[in-house]
């Protein structure tokens, strides 16, 4: 169902690179029969991966050189004054461009958001753009944002995160009221801190927003709610802690899995269990994080994607594409937005 | 090893109430033949929980009648103006007065907070008490210290819960120089916000002070470091998070486990593996969580904590009697703290 849609990837992006990158842009290709792909990156790190594919996927595959290459430790603000010239700002300038309709890297996160908003613009009445993902949860999945794009928001900024969000997943999940709740320490009105405590208030007034309070911590995964709203900051550390411990839980089963001849054996016959569990708590599932907020697709891949997480990220900004996120998000905006205005960064 | 302690108990506190709280208290002094407990709460929801123990027991078990509780949905404001009547209140004032070495609670945790700083006082140097747990690592486990105490920390309070945290894992863990990590959304210098980056400076001035710099989320539960610091809000959202993925995953084991007979057999044949992996993840093995910085003891357990968990908060308080945290602290802040004096809240 790609009907001619054209992509921007950059290829440089990621802890593994080209190597990543290229290969699963081919697959993409492959899965994707109307699908185009710019590859932007150094021609010369980018031609080794390219030899021994059938020409039909080649031919729907164009290389763009790119002189430079945003590191990951780089400031985002550097990156905007220096890195003009890099694999990053080109995919996006594609996309701003009309040239893709989509860019997807799995580089810098800060840098793409700096560079995602001086090539792309916010949407009318969006302030900054936010990163949001799928979570796994005890009913099938939530949605979780700011994921570490914004580190100090205001109220305001949180009530847009939730507008966006929501609108994102009447499209996406099909859901008419995405029922939408506030991280905060504690599920009573008087918990949290200020910032958390005004945006309750603004998020209950808003018209279309299916808002239902507080939610803490544990409920997360729990499904209570269809969508999280927190900061960036919050976000990142929540979701990334969790992965740490779910880490922790796998070693500690297959540490104690391992103790002896019997446990090896029950690991052995519990082998498809385990695997299946696996996959359905596997982060890589639902690699691919969106960019809300911009007039333009941009989907995160995480750093240390391999070749097939990579694949779902680029098939998420396909599927992007053809809901046409941004425009839901504008026009939902113009109905509802106008009378709160916007707000200084 | 209890020669003599008297420990203070809010027998009010928590989801259960005092079925649970007298009970574990009879427990605790079966296991401490020289422990006295004072027991904080309203005679009539007592005494139906005192009778049909050993004499030996119950004689070493002081009830003293409190008129009111403070509900956990108070404002902690609100509690300390109209609760000094109450089982949590009077638990703490026995702390303040030399009656009691330590006090538990499973109540409210602002106004335990609230009022512990009032009945005790903070230690001089130390605005703000912190709260501290052990929490489970690849390694064994760590401590992490903000939890939700102080939602809008200022860098010199991440100091002071840096300082105060490794103090304690000097005597508790006896690590002669425990490592120190902050908090944050990226390991490299430039993430975070303010707060953060400033306090990152303030650690690494600090002496005596073993700080490494930045950890992600990711790193909590990696045994990375001894301690982790953070603001209440922050690091009450990552435990909570990741509790709740926790619970996600346990969930879908026994479900993928129930799914066939087959399953269930092997389900059964595993059992000893499952049970061992569940006591070595379970929070109530660790359940007790240290408030820090105060001039007293004060031990908060888990609001749904069980009668054996709630044992264990009440043996964490007879240990901390034992080493005399505060004591420690306090002198390591007069070697250290006086050149950086106090800061406002």
């Amino acid at each position: 169902m790609t009907a001619g849609y054209r992509i921007a990837v950059d290829a440089m992006g990621g802890d593994h690179g080209p190597r990543v990158t290229v290969l699963a842009a081919i697959d993409a290709l492959s899965r994707h029969p109307d699908l185009e792909i710019l590859l932007f990156g150094q021609q010369s790190s980018l031609e080794p991966f390219l030899a021994r594919h059938p020409d039909n996927l080649i031919q729907r595959l164009h290389l763009v050189h790119a002189d430079s290459v945003v590191a990951m430790d780089e400031r985002p603000s550097f990156a905007l004054r220096r890195r003009r010239d890099s694999s990053m700002y080109m995919a996006l300038e594609a996309v701003a461009k009309g040239e893709a309709q989509a860019c997807i890297s799995a580089g810098n996160t800060g840098a793409l958001m700096a560079m995602g908003r001086t090539c792309l613009q916010t949407l009318p009445g969006i302030d900054r753009p936010a990163i949001t993902t799928a979570i796994p949860t005890l009913k099938g999945h939530s949605y979780m944002l700011d994921l570490g794009a914004n580190v100090d928001c205001s109220s305001e900024h949180l009530l847009q995160f939730a507008i966006m969000g929501s609108v994102m997943l009447q499209a996406v999940e099909q859901i008419s009221q995405p029922t939408v709740g506030l991280l905060n320490i504690g599920a009573e009105e008087i918990k949290g801190n200020e910032q958390v405590r005004l945006a309750s208030r603004l998020l209950s007034e808003e018209p279309g927003l299916n808002y239902v309070g507080f939610i803490e911590g544990d409920g997360v995964f729990s499904g209570k709610v269809d969508l999280v709203v927190c900061d960036g900051f919050v976000g990142n550390i929540a979701l990334k802690s969790s992965e740490g411990l779910a880490r922790l839980m796998s070693r500690k089963v297959r540490r104690s899995f391992s103790q002896s001849l019997y446990r090896r054996l029950l690991a052995f016959l519990a082998r498809p269990i385990l695997k299946e569990l696996q996959e359905q708590l596997d982060p890589s599932r639902r690699n691919g994080a969106s960019l809300l907020g911009l007039q333009g697709i941009v989907v995160k891949s995480h750093g240390g994607a391999n070749r097939k997480c990579f694949g779902h990220a680029i098939d998420q900004a396909i599927s992007e594409v053809e809901m046409n996120i941004p425009a839901l998000i504008s026009d939902h905006l113009e109905q509802h937005l106008p009378r709160s205005g916007s707000v200084q960064n």
